[in-house]
């Protein structure tokens, strides 16, 4: 059984890789290369799998589900720059796939009943990415 | 190949377990244990796995999926006190969870074509539950 | 110059005017007559309309706006059941539109920038209705 | 009769009013006055007011629109910092309301069939605001 | 007080004026205008006005207002071709401002209680047309 | 990681089998056998799955990704009737079943950052499929 919960959160960002040039992070990231940023108001989907407890009838209870993703990503990212202002994302490329990836990384270790299953980013109506914890 | 048919219902549902104390309940279960319940709009998502019939091109027709659907759960819930109404539900904490396995065990006999793959539940626009069989 | 805050909420309702025998409720009402209730996910839009202050660039904050909503409104419905356990709906039948009056009721004193312009609460994905302070 | 035609856009931006104080504008905008900014996807939607030309049972041609609103705002704002980056927003505190009237006033000269009747700006899930030329 | 209800249908079209030539439909309809057709999934919300009947609580019954919906509008042209398959569109070119024009004068002589307020065309995620009975 | 992108397209279609007889097809497709057509919004998401390029932080860039989307199957199709104007739909029953494992095919030889990983067409608010290869 999985269970998920969606909270949002808005933020600023550009897309550069300081250790190449100029030429190539515009070639690489086009608009998203912006000195000045852009941003995007981003949705966050946690699945936890895990079986039903008996007593409860849950998985774990989602309440406490959106309670651990605001404690531990949504209240450190929402009306953030992620290039500047964010402890966990220092020198990382904020693009969908390394946020998701970073948004694991906090989330895992903290999830009390079942397993992290599965991070979906929807960064825009028509970008997304899902991150299952491969190569950890 | 998957196919997939969402059709949404309406009931009200009280979270509640009488084989345990009010306080456990409060502290378990907070605004969702209110004695005269509450309710939501659910959207109830069937998924079925097969090959494609060659003659026809689909999976199962999503016409007779929904019919199945309506039969065998939405007629069932849709209107109703999930906690007092609903026969398959009696002695089932409605959580998201019992409810999703509980529509699998309905629906899972009477897929004529393909085998019944996923359902997914979605309570909120916040809150969902996807099953696949686990543990039957 | 209108500007718009949505929040929801969860609730179990019963339709039923207690002035009329079971024949006319359940002519009138249908499903909805259900003595044990069912229940919605509703959406509150809540419009202020008023002149944009040019020292803040705003007509009404926002965050202030969902502020009154949670007060007045939304914190005295959400997981409760609308026939029962709302004092300000003591002998209102819980249709939407009533809903949507009583709400504006609610709200319009507690606007403190602008004036307020119009409620709409979605029942479900297919039922709305929208009020705008006639016959009051 | 009016038609509406929607497009997204992405963008960072900071509220913050360089005439009053640090204290005033943290008071006024909160997590909004990050220095550093944050951003949005925005959801511009614009109504044209006319009547149908009988010869193409059109009022404006909807492609036509879009190409219009693309010119004059969507191309200018998308991934951009609205704080710097756009030359019409020069002095303008980003808020929702003055992006909607900035962008009104971009687009009204430039509606060749009907009058623009309406442009809705939609910030998050949660906040949309709607302006109608007033106060012009 | 304003009810709204929203059904869907799923439809194809062509756009040409057959009183103009290849060239000008061309021109004028540019892709719309392929002899084979192409397709939408419509949305229609059709609005009511009216006094909420201190009896029902309801300004007209939400499930009244959409089988007059289905049995006027819907019935008959889900799953048609605008062009060629329905009576009432005979000799109409099938914009959507045309469709929603057409759709309020199937409509406006059977809404029960109240008076119809607007018909919303949604043709996609990008395109609408509100018509509110100008004109007639 | 998955990284998916999003584009919609509206075509006509029929459903017919033309191997078999008119009560053969009019039993299997009922109103979806209309000769004349019918038509939809379709949304059809492609994902790819692949690990993280640590020079951009992408697996694809979601740009690239939807270029290839476009000049493989959304401009072959839009505004198209899918019965006759598509080369790679000859002598395919336009089901949304076969239309994702036709994309698929489109699309699989030309990504050219991680592997094809699943195609999901959906059809209408209530119908999807979801391909990820099998039986190729």
């Amino acid at each position: 059984m999985i269970v998920t919960a969606r909270l949002t959160f808005s933020a600023a960002h550009r897309l550069h890789n300081p250790n190449r040039d100029a030429e190539w992070n515009r070639q690489t990231y086009d608009k998203c290369d912006n000195p000045r940023g852009h941003g995007h108001n981003y949705a966050l989907e946690v699945s936890v799998r895990g079986r039903i407890d008996p007593e409860t009838g849950m998985v774990i209870d989602l309440k406490r589900l959106k309670d651990i993703m605001r404690e531990r990503v949504i209240d450190r990212v929402d009306h953030t720059n992620l290039n500047e202002d964010v402890d966990f994302l220092r020198g990382v490329i904020p693009t969908a796939e390394n946020l998701a990836r970073s948004f694991w990384q906090q989330l895992a270790p903290h999830i009390e009943h079942g397993e992290l299953h599965e991070v979906v980013l929807q960064e825009t109506e028509r970008n997304s990415v899902r991150y299952m914890g491969e190569d950890e």
